[in-house]
């Protein structure tokens, strides 16, 4: 049986390469958007609307909705929360649909949209264990697409990637081809014990401990906190599992 | 006393964000134009005169030089030998002016030609000591340019990049902040102690070894085989060492 194809795309910019010839395509912005998106929903929200323009977020704002936006790690100011996974855990969002805009994440996601996958989920090392699972009963080509930092390489998210790949890879029904790929494995192999001092040089951790934000980061390296596995569903994440 | 940067850019695609903050360019195609290169500056070459086109490189030949040419790692038909370095070492080359158009590595050293850079200079495994002794010793900012694979990602050269990196920070005098440099310094940490098993899944491998090319290979990833360092000058690569 022919094995099925699992890669990881860097940045955004590159991903023109990778467009429609994967099924399933994996967002990962692990810090934070995607690691926000996922405890979002393992809170209860019940759908977040990602858009990538802070237009298109003061829009759904006028229109009475609760909007989050974030840019170069700050709160966007006049919007009532950034991409802080800490701030998705709140009892008043349970229930309710969220509009999210960030600096990577949310773009990323919107690059995926213009594809044609079957499949555009959320990844994130918080939801790792449960996407991992999902990924391999569904047996199709995956695309890892990571949202890098202003269509910059990151570390984190190539990590998280890796980590996606390395699993799909160790069930022998999956294989990689692109050296992005195989780099993304290695480097995942190399951090998987301790992601935290692995990334204390990483320029994103370094932006965001500058920000005081050490707790979100503490947060989104912690992996396997919850099975959700959101899915993109004519513009909107949503739960199907 | 603050530190010099040195940085790795994984493609010549994501070059324009390193371009013109850098004093010292290092080209590196380590499979194999770069390596090449190196190998008939050891060999006794004079000049290797870099074109990025096959177009410019007929003109040459037009003129009676000496002219390799390669494209997708074979010989271009028609042209005097292709980028294995082996091709370098006849002593029919002694002393010869040669002229090199590849399918990435010449199209990398135009591109950092057209940078305001002080030096240009080629890198590869096989001159890597000395190359990184010559580096300490200018104390200048670096960004070593990886040809990769038609604008994507490869393992060899992140590898080449990683080492003189490394090599320069633990001398305590340079520093990294991109997060593409310390990846490509943790693949080279990984790699350093078994390249050719590191790197035996990797794209370009399995592609040179297709073309059966495994002792070009070898040659490529032995390093510190030369003390050449040939520098761009005035279009054409010398050496000034």
């Amino acid at each position: 049986m022919e094995k099925k194809i699992v890669e990881v795309c860097f940045t955004p910019k590159e991903f023109d390469y990778f467009r429609d010839r994967f099924e399933i395509i994996v967002v990962i912005d692990v810090l934070r958007a995607t690691s926000a998106i996922c405890s979002a929903f393992n809170n209860g929200v019940k759908s977040v609307i990602p858009v990538a323009t802070i237009e298109q977020a003061q829009e759904y704002q006028k229109q009475g909705y609760l909007v989050g936006a974030e840019r170069n790690g700050e709160i966007v100011e006049g919007f009532d929360f950034g991409n802080s996974p800490y701030s998705y855990m709140k009892e008043e969002l349970k229930g309710q649909e969220v509009v999210l805009s960030t600096t990577n994440g949310t773009r990323a996601i919107e690059i995926a949209a213009q594809s044609n996958a079957e499949h555009i989920v959320i990844g994130s090392l918080i939801n790792l264990k449960s996407l991992v699972d999902w990924l391999i009963e569904q047996n199709k080509n995956v695309v890892c697409l990571c949202s890098g930092w202003k269509d910059k390489f990151n570390l984190e998210d190539t990590i998280c990637g890796g980590a996606i790949a390395d699993e799909l890879i160790a069930t022998g029904k999956f294989t990689s081809n692109e050296d992005a790929s195989i780099a993304a494995k290695y480097l995942y192999q190399s951090s998987k014990e301790n992601y935290f001092g692995f990334l204390k040089s990483s320029s994103h951790r370094r932006r965001l401990k500058r920000l005081n934000l050490n707790e979100d980061i503490k947060y989104c390296l912690n992996p396997n906190q919850t099975d959700v596995i959101p899915q993109l569903e004519n513009g909107k994440l949503i739960l199907k599992n």
